[in-house]
């Protein structure tokens, strides 16, 4: 039921390329792709890195044999532009006809003999930083399917992990659902979305109802938040975002030891009660019954001593379920928000 | 002192360019543009418009004769592309080595044959719904300088005249002001700005830093606000907008028999003082100390016998001055807006 003009989409299976990163860190999509969408993904391409998915090893030109469909650069590397080291596995890719996607501040057609290459092979070069064409103003108005969007304290701190253990235990349940992915990673781990934040400001609400249109009344869709009310530099996006989702729940994320949004410390973040009040009043314009379903809060800096003490007292405090999704899983929130059907 | 990157900066004196359209809603830009900056206007290009500014009849070259630096394309043409008409002006303009100014749909460059006469001319081809390179995320760093924002209930309802009433009292008092413009006609009118609606979402706090940027201490910024915190469409724009404009003082601007957000008849407009309300709380996180000066009321829709009423009610009701600012200017607002100096 949903239509699907406007997004970008991958096709798999997949190759992730792997390069010569130095670390988890800095494979951390391809690694996040690996564990969220193993039957998607064919192998990996490695020149030299430690890293391992766990995927066979394979030569983008043996990957095409065995049906892989696109390479993903699912890594940064330093200073975000592209070894020559790499350049010569894209173009092998590109000729061998898989499409190329990376989510670099260098762009593909930029990469010198790229454009050739995927020409040649008839693969297309796909830019998940690049917003697709033609996303309408949002209209504000009211569509069926039901919604939960994630939203934050500040950045990184498990929006997109919220939003993908959502899906993953609401399908266990044999919920139907769906993750919404608004940036470069979620795109990728989804096959399709809309980077949110590279979208010109006007059209922010409007690329969030593209992003999680009409759908069957039983229908979840779980979208990825991004940036935070509380960050005076991203609030704007998140307000379109907001705006945009029409959520008919919020799950709010945390990360347990965070007092001042990450370099921006002259910024404090308010106590989570205060912070929850404000998206749900922001969120009520084009969601009048929102209402927050719990807490997801990243404890992993807090003694393990502490944990289960800091989520009792916030779950008492705000009066809704309070989990750390690593640790706990999100059942009690996915109870809160099927609990309201 | 403040710097002057990433803006777009027109060159003046400037031809009015008029073509041939209907009336003088469809030249609104160009009529703006010769009642707030006539000492800047050289003359005006007609092609069979009834439309007159009062200003001197040139084609493009005895303008370039006559010293203009820039033709303006001030007029909104049916269908938002270039008639055939006026391409032949506006090549004769660039070719006599006017840049060529425009914000319309279609892209200058766009234009058949302008590029090349404009090479040849040597001026530019300046389109003013596109955003400079180069705008950086919002930093949240508080700066010096005064700064006041315009804010509004909805889109038109006089958040740019009101800032430029603001710029021409404030002067004319002897007040160092500046206009700042967000908006394709307030940046023909002010000869600089940042379309702040065609940035980037992630950009868009900082692009009003750029526009706005540290200042003397009495100098004044008087900075044009964009859509509405109410709108379903536009929030997240404004939302950014104020963050990066840091305002100590907003004015609020309504028109006056407006109950429903224009075009978006399922959105109602809150009540002023919950409006108020709102952007301050937004404001709040980048100036803590951000005060509401009054508001700027658009009464031409009441019948003129009930304008006082309504003015006097609202600033009962709000306990600020209330004006228009076509009947009455903004006096009391410079008033209120100087008195917390």
């Amino acid at each position: 039921m949903p239509d699907r003009i406007n997004k970008i989409e991958l096709k798999p299976p997949y190759l992730l390329f792997l390069g010569d990163v130095a670390d988890d860190i800095d494979a951390k999509t391809s690694l996040g792709l690996a564990y969220w969408r193993p039957e998607l993904c064919i192998g990996q391409c490695r020149l030299g890195t430690p890293v391992d998915t766990g995927l066979p090893d394979m030569t983008p030109t043996e990957a095409a044999a065995a049906g892989a469909c696109s390479l993903i650069v699912g890594v940064a590397p330093v200073g975000g532009s592209f070894p020559e080291l790499w350049i010569e596995s894209l173009k092998e890719g590109a000729r061998a006809g898989l499409d190329i996607v990376a989510g670099m501040h260098t762009r593909l057609p930029q990469v010198p003999g790229l454009a050739e290459a995927a020409e040649a092979g008839g693969g297309r070069l796909v830019d998940v930083r690049e917003p697709p064409k033609g996303i309408p103003i949002g209209s504000g108005k009211r569509r069926p399917g039901r919604r939960v969007l994630t939203v934050g304290t500040d950045c990184v701190v498990g929006k997109k992990y919220t939003a993908l253990v959502l899906e993953r235990d609401m399908k266990a349940r044999g919920l139907n659902a769906t993750f919404r992915a608004t940036g470069q990673t979620g795109i990728m781990i989804a096959g399709e979305g809309i980077p949110i934040d590279a979208v010109v400001s006007d059209f922010v609400a409007g690329a969030a109802e593209v992003l999680s249109p009409a759908n069957d009344p039983g229908h979840w869709d779980v979208i990825e938040g991004q940036g935070s009310l509380f960050h005076p530099g991203y609030a704007g996006v998140t307000l379109g975002l907001l705006h945009g989702a029409q959520p008919e729940a919020i799950v709010l994320c945390h990360e347990a030891t965070r007092t001042v949004i990450d370099r921006w410390p002259d910024y404090p973040i308010p106590d989570i009660p205060a912070v929850i009040d404000r998206y749900l009043e922001a969120g009520r314009l084009t969601s009048p019954a929102i209402r927050c379903a719990g807490a997801s809060i990243n404890t992993s800096k807090l003694p393990p001593s502490e944990r289960n003490e800091y989520l009792n007292k916030l779950s008492d405090l705000i009066g809704l379920p309070c989990v750390d999704p690593v640790v706990d899983g999100v059942g009690p929130l996915i109870d809160n928000l099927e609990g309201a059907s």
